[in-house]
């Protein structure tokens, strides 16, 4: 094998951590200011403000200082109380990890499960919430990463708006590469982070919230605060004439800084073809190679992430191992449930060109080979490079 | 006056966020790698390994992902249950702040407490023991930040070890400064953070614990599981062949690890000798000008941070805008019940160098004179030189 | 003494190369991009039309890949041929050391010489010119740096521009400062660097130059061709449809760029503001304390560099080493036949801030009194403070 | 086209500049110290040293402040007098552009000059020194990189050092990617630059000069001195206890200082081994699309570059240009004799990993099958992937 376990991967095809765009990795080393200096508290603001227009949520979003589990962690527990009706939406790992969280204070949790390749029908949660017409919390992961699949945010948006519960949204790993954003599925909760497609590292969350679900976080006994769980301490620390809870992490903060800057120059939509085009170049690729998708129908895969039923009988361990060491391309594995079930190429961030899934799509398929699956590698590669061309 | 209130400052003597050495910057501007991938998980492991001799625990120190309150905030509620009884030894600000922390389980809190300018007599200590054997924990502070005084955690750790409690030490601001580490002082659960002495921005904890406290953790059914809050699930987390149970703040770890090894570089009794000079230049300085020290006994101050009392009919915040302003230097006012009563400059990571406490000590004298306080600047200036020549 | 000697200081007042901005640093810090793609060849188009605002000259500043040396001596034996007559003003070490070059292709050379605490009175040359018509060229020096003395360019280029010689001015060390520009001192050749108050490090050079100029080097057929010496090589390296000569430097240039955006940023005004009031707080704290400025007028004083007359007896080399290894404080010493009699204390780009001019007056104040030479440091000090107050 | 002309590179595969490994730009990046500061001093002669055992030149390595084009202009003109006879080896576009260097002097120029796609005979060496023993210098450049050959400077070395004549080797874009010093081919004047494999920007020369070379020069009186020009004045300023005749480029030596501890850190052998395997798989997979190497014979090619021949009725600069804004990828095309003849696959450096050939290969043969020259790019996909596969 060419590569040692410890020497650095030459490209990284995971779902997050990504690698950071340079402009990214600058904001990161910048100089560090105090965080009560004026200068800092007006970044931090100016952060929030440039934040705004793409989250659109009803109120300013939210920065907390921990990566995007903390939001949902601490979202959950502010909102829900022990007299809430939960409406769970699970159509794959990560939606299912979140029941703890929403239980925590003691709510009821109905679920919708669908299996992990298949997304949530909307006509099923308006009939769960005709039939439980007291459901006042609906919580949906917009894309499932352990599954790269995207459920219709907006179309149940619409429906849980008409019911009037509470539309908590997790848009991690879709926030940036599609549209994904509070106003436009109608999310009191809109949770994301800077650390998938906007091309920061994994260090902060970022939420947006409506004024009733502020509301109902406040009335809330329950709700931390005095904690890093608590979002209400930190619903006002965007104003620069007020302090901090605590220390914001400042380098994170400098690094979403060029992060925003570096997405807005390229502009939002031009980043949405760009992943839109790598994601269809990788899937035509894997596809053509005689690959499964693993989403039950193409529509629901990922801007961000595909992913690869792993064949019967294949050694899903070392097939990854051996794309690392020979050729120093990292994939992801499946999570939990879909662990040994399928693989998952990233691209998201600054490895989201369609170029790049050349690498992604043929060393995987000749690695296939290797281990007797047999796959059509010169059928992927021209598919990847035909999908290009009629960009 | 020359700036903008947006303007970054010139010089920086807060008590943290403090700026980062250049070699800091760096490590946080590195390349971003998949924290689940070999390299990156060699590279946790080594970090940890780094920190080792430092922090001085029994077992390996664990690394949370959200700045030293979110250390303190975990010890506590995955430390302490509902039948604990603990000692809280308040000197300052920051003790007093950990109450609810320790009290969150529904544990009974004990509290000596001083005035705010002295600090905990090991005595009295060892009499609260005596007159409550059922005191299972005893909690305190090294250096109380907002206070700028040392606690003689060495000692009690002595007393407390006798006696059998656990023994909980939040060193943050002094560790890397000054002998600080949970060997010495016989610490339980040792808490500090690479985001002063270090010279790293805010984003990590750092927390040091014993055999036995990790068995009371795990014996404690509310130890947080599950959560941001758990530092029971990220107990094993710094091992390569375990999983993260979520993504750690892989730039922060990347500044740590650069951190280390440029403390390292200069060497730990280089940097103490350096910390304790300027501290030294700092007060001399201060004093020559005739203005008093906060601390009650000169020997309490701390190696980071110098507090200087407020005269009496000074204007706090104009005096800091002024040199803020017009200077650019930043110095931290006090915080909750030192608000208004003290001024801090702090001297840690980079700033602290001896030479920059002329600058700290001239701006602050000379401004108290344009507000009518007499400072005898001439004198403060000639000790700080007096006090780096006597080197 | 507390620093050794491999040590980085701590600060650095010296006359170049100084500290770059962090921008700067970030700049230089990029991804290097082949200099013949389309996108580096608009980066290098789009810093030369950035320069060309600053330097104002009649044709595109030409960059040339070698410090400020590489300018000087590139235009001089590109200009001038074997039947000049060269003017050459000198006031200074620089100004003198130009004569080989001057001369390098057989040209007269006429000098008009004075003491270098001096500076070159217009009469004089309008003297010169009045007795030599035949002077076809005039080399002056802007702010000779070893002596910290500003020539009078404007004034001399409206005399020399009634005479009809060309006229070269090399301003590296006060271009960003002040005023000094090709235009209002109707230059021919306007000479300088970014490595100086723009805070690049040395590797450029800028050259302005006028139609005339260019024909007169285009005529000389010594003007160096096909070598690193050759400016004409470069003419129109700045269009994004020319190729370069060869390799340009390609992070020197994202350096530059950076440079100009943040000069820009702060404002050309606000820039020469802030370092003409660090001066003046460098000159009275000195004056104050009873030491001698080296320029016989302080009017010649530059607003980059303070030259101070080294007092009867006193160690040059001991006084700066004791300045650099008990404080980290870096001064300038003299430079050929300036050096054992004054110290230059450099205040130009990141460390042009006034309250820094504390730090290097009062250790230099400090350090001569213990060298047995009586300065009044409290004197000095008050004096470098009410000059800031005063601002 | 997906990409605009400014869109910087996905992946840059030129000759160079190459982009730089991070830890350079980080080095690139760091602070700038006074040059004549002891801290600088002892860096600089730290990084000649360090070169050394790399260069392997019998005296310690001169570098020199501008990119490799200075060292070749001033060691011609510095080495070669009046009097000399020159036998220049061109087997490529470089060698013949020495030329007007070699001659400005005055000397004879010999010339032995072969196809461009040819090398050097060591046997037409031979006989050329028997039939001019008065032959003093003979010149070669090692990797012509607009041909992508590479000449046997050993062997060829062995018969100048029987003759006695002084031997001049380039080998700027060669050294670090094989056997290339100074001693195993006997050069008295070894050129490279750490802009090629070493991966930093361009900006820099190095030199290695035997004592005997030394000499000579110093007895050239037409050897510049006073001068960019000047490699006499260099000779020495790699010692702490000396004074650089200009100031150095700074940020560039930092750059290098990280680049020779990444190369050290990797390891010669591994280095070489991952620049050969890469030069391979792309040579393997260029043949197994139907194309032709621009060698004659594999044998010469070169591992940072492959030279691949345009088929007939191609149009060089379309298939480039669409390379790069379909794909984003940068090649190389000829330069002047070889321009519009071959193009170039850089692969030096950072992109010297051989799964990045997939790309460059496919993407080349994809392009050129839609200009309609039939590549079996499904073949040249299989023989990248079968190379890496054999290793």
């Amino acid at each position: 094998m060419r590569y040692e376990p410890t020497d650095q991967p030459v490209m990284t095809f995971t779902t997050g951590p990504v690698e950071s765009y340079h402009e990214v990795m600058h904001g990161l080393g910048s100089r560090i200011v105090y965080d009560f200096d004026m200068s800092f508290l007006k970044t931090y603001e100016r952060v929030s403000e440039k934040l705004r227009p793409l989250v659109k949520s009803e109120t300013m979003p939210v920065i907390l200082h921990g990566e995007a589990v903390l939001g949902l962690e601490s979202a959950a527990v502010s909102l829900i109380g022990s007299d809430d009706v939960v409406l769970n939406l699970v159509s794959g790992v990560y939606a299912k990890a979140y029941e703890p969280w929403l239980a925590r204070n003691g709510a009821e949790i109905i679920e919708i499960r669908v299996p992990y390749d298949d997304i949530i029908d909307p006509a099923a949660v308006a009939k769960a919430l005709r039939d439980r017409p007291d459901i006042t919390v609906v919580v949906i992961c917009h894309h499932d990463t352990p599954c790269g699949t995207i459920n219709p945010i907006e179309e149940i948006g619409r429906i849980v708006a008409e019911h009037g519960a509470f539309y908590v949204v997790d848009a991690a790993s879709s926030f940036g590469a599609m549209q994904a954003d509070a106003e436009s599925c109608k999310a009191d909760v809109f949770l994301t982070g800077p650390h998938k497609v906007l091309g920061c590292p994994p260090a902060l969350s970022i939420v947006g919230v409506s004024e009733r679900a502020w509301a109902k976080m406040e009335a809330n006994l329950l709700a931390p605060r005095g904690s890093i769980l608590s979002i209400l301490d930190w619903r006002d620390a965007w104003r620069s004439d007020r302090l901090f809870p605590f220390s914001p992490s400042v380098a994170e903060i400098n690094g979403l800084d060029a992060a925003i800057d570096r997405h807005n120059r390229e502009g939002n939509e031009r980043v949405h073809a760009r992943h839109a085009l790598t994601a269809k170049a990788c899937r035509e690729g894997v596809k053509a190679m005689g690959l499964k998708l693993w989403p039950l129908d193409e529509k629901f895969a990922a801007p961000t992430v595909t992913a690869v039923r792993i064949p019967e009988g294949v050694d899903d361990a070392r097939v990854r191992q051996e794309i690392r060491l020979r050729y120093g391309l990292l994939i992801s594995p499946g999570r939990s449930e879909t662990m040994g079930k399928l693989w998952r190429i990233g691209h998201m961030g600054i490895v989201a060109q369609p170029i790049n899934m050349l690498a992604a799509v043929v060393a995987l398929g000749h690695t296939l080979n290797a281990h007797g699956y047999r796959c059509d590698v010169a059928a992927g590669a021209a598919a990847v490079m035909a999908t290009i061309d009629a960009d």
